[in-house]
């Protein structure tokens, strides 16, 4: 499959060519499965990517997932249970013993193990670093002192590096022979003589320069050092911001302990957009794969965060029962102004969280977009008052009915444009609390 | 700014020493325009990336933006328009005289030249195209050849490449004299003598290996072949799925024609997000920074159709109007049953959305997911049925109120969650289309 040459060229409509998992191979892994045909799962499987693999495995139920996970045995690619989603990671790693969780482990980067490791229970985490060697062991240790989610435990170890007072020559020289210099890099970087990073190299820089020239004169002129307790999205944000392909993370004397590259953080991006979908419907990020209990637990939380307020607004409705039972037509339009409302304030959410993620919505233009919501919101409201007081006058023939549902569609489009902005703006989120906190200027 | 060594470590919950742009920054800006003071406002945003110079426009109002622009006139960086928003950036470019845009249009590599172009009316592209001269004009007429969003018009058309029959040394020396290869890339293309791709070589490979070992023994075991007519989302979903860090871009030989790298897809998939948000609430990407007038246009439509299904609801309610004159406990408890349902509906909708994005709904496991969803909304409902039934029977002392609030409960919560998954496998999006296509294996 990526060997030399066998790459295709297929249709823009079909990504078939390009993507390793076709229906057909699930279809014959299943057979295989129910067939507990061991040797035929091997050969089905042994091509794929690890990144085509984890998404076979999401295809199967939880019942064949572990099932095949045991067929496979130990020639499951650890890289595998990186790809994975957190839901179906957690039933296959439950079914390992500890010395084929070890081997997993010890089989990834320390990024990527940490990432396993940090996922366990404060039992399984002890067994597990008694389980591995004592180099791993203090490799992870020191990558879980840092910050859940910080540059420290998203950061790869392996970074090539360069002193400052070198030539070009010198350093093609270094890279060429050197044993400690990794294979692989994008580019390196050139430091000062305590460790402190003063720039990047791209390895193509290198390469095209005159050996005479001093390597601090091909450094690119994009440098942001990341604090190993940064978070993150924070992280994500600059190499987002400033179209940055590596950045050093460094310690709190500024030197350089690690190495962060673009292709981590575009799944930082997705976890990202997947907490803001989140924010906005309260849903869980692995809800597909979560089994029926876990799903109904995370959805069950914000639905009945819904029914109370439901129950709060029929209570205010409860105050005019009299009233309604002159006017049945209130009964019957309400609904529709209070999902207008419902509506017209989700939008204006799905603006402010999304501006806020993006750091768009600071306290120099707050003033200026909850001014232009306000706006919105009372040219929607005016609108949709003549409409719906239009509606209700033909309806009822009544046009105090038709002027009660015009005001009250105005009031409420108002209010729902306001909330939809001031709730997030207040919210208790790392960057809306420092926007809060930055408001009073 | 960004010179050696200015770089400073910042605290982690703070990127101010990071991100260029500050308040204290927007506000200086802010009273040297209305002072008219152009060199003022050429010493403070002088040293802003191209980046946080787009900030700082987004950070004024739609007249200030005008004047900063005007009083910057020629020293305003090309590159500070791909950064805008294209709200605020077509807003830029209407104050452009055709002089002023093909300079900066010219400015810049032809991928982003071509993304300003085809925003442009096709009166105001064709004047553009008359202004420029005819080299770079024949390069924005090909790249417009290919289809919007396109990985043709995505990729750069500077790229390395040598022939496979070349050892590590003739390759060395190429890339160190020869004045056709860029200064700058992370990686370069070994080609056949059809300019076929075979493989991608990373430039630190080469330089680690020995001078007689073939250059194909080098090559990167990952090789996916872009076609120039990919839809961008589909570039972006194999950039994430492999951990590409750039792709060679073919035309329909198969024959290299350029270079997609990872940097350029992280746009790519922060504009996919957009579209999935876009998707659940109707709200434009673009709607922090568009006029009033824009954002209700893009935002009445959205409400106008829930107006309608709003109506519609009430028609039916309108049918019961003597039921709800004797028994106006319903009138009270209806919107809650609705407003449950509404909730529970957006949860389904949210994760089946981000599923068919990330391609993990597929015809293979979209039974099982939708058998999961009748679960979940069964039990939803019957959790709530019991709660609002004894709360609707407690306020009303009328058991038979409860019973229908109850059943209305498990009704509504089961029909949400099976609309809320049905009804995006069967819209016309292309990975659904292709989706529900595939869903009759």
């Amino acid at each position: 499959m990526t060997e030399l040459g066998e790459a295709v060229v297929t249709d823009d409509e079909d990504l078939e060519g390009l993507y390793g998992l076709t229906e057909d191979l699930v279809r014959e892994t299943l057979a295989a499965i129910g067939a507990q045909d061991r040797v035929r799962l091997r050969t089905l499987t042994e091509p794929l990517h690890a990144a085509d693999m984890a998404d076979l495995f999401q295809a199967l139920s939880a019942r064949n997932r572990v099932l095949l996970g045991n067929y496979l045995g130990e020639d499951l690619e650890p890289e595998v249970f990186v790809h994975l989603d957190e839901a179906v990671r957690e039933d296959l790693i439950e079914e390992l013993d500890p010395d084929a969780l070890a081997r997993v482990v010890t089989g990834l980067d320390v990024d990527d193990a940490v990432e396993l490791i940090e996922e366990l229970e404060e039992a399984d985490q002890q067994e597990l670093l008694d389980n591995v060697p004592p180099v791993d062991r203090a490799l992870y240790e020191e990558a879980l002192g840092y910050p859940e989610d910080s540059a420290g435990r998203l950061m790869r170890r392996e970074y090539a590096a360069v002193p400052s007072v070198w030539d070009v020559g010198q350093t093609i020289d270094y890279m060429r022979d050197d044993p400690d210099v990794p294979d692989a890099f994008y580019g390196f970087f050139v430091v000062g003589p305590d460790y402190k990073p003063l720039g990047v190299v791209m390895t193509s820089r290198l390469l095209r320069a005159q050996r005479a020239v001093p390597v601090t004169d091909i450094i690119e002129p994009e440098l942001r050092l990341i604090p190993a307790t940064m978070d993150q999205e924070d992280v994500a944000f600059l190499f987002r911001q400033y179209g940055l392909v590596e950045a050093p993370v460094v310690d709190e004397d500024g030197r350089i302990i690690g190495v962060i590259t673009v292709d981590d953080v575009v799944d930082v991006i997705h976890e990202e957009h997947e907490e803001d979908l989140l924010k906005l419907s309260g849903v869980g990020v692995d809800d597909l794969y979560e089994a029926v209990v876990d799903t109904l637990k995370s959805r069950l939380s914000w639905l009945c965060l819904n029914l109370l307020t439901a129950i709060l607004a029929s209570v205010v409705i409860g105050f005019f029962q009299a009233e309604i039972e002159k006017v049945v037509a209130l009964a019957v339009l309400m609904p529709i102004v209070a999902s207008m409302g419902g509506n017209a304030g989700t939008q204006t959410l799905t603006v402010s969280v999304r501006a806020l993620a993006m750091k768009e919505l600071t306290p120099s233009n707050a003033l200026r977009i909850i001014g232009k919501e306000v706006l919105v919101g009372g040219i929607n409201g005016m609108v949709f008052a003549v409409l719906m007081g239009a509606v209700a006058y033909f309806w009822f023939s009544d046009l105090l009915i038709g002027l009660v549902i015009g005001v009250a569609m105005i009031v409420n489009l108002l209010i729902a444009g306001l909330a939809g902005i001031l709730i997030p703006l207040r919210s208790t989120g790392p960057e809306a609390t420092r926007l809060s906190d930055r408001a009073s200027f």
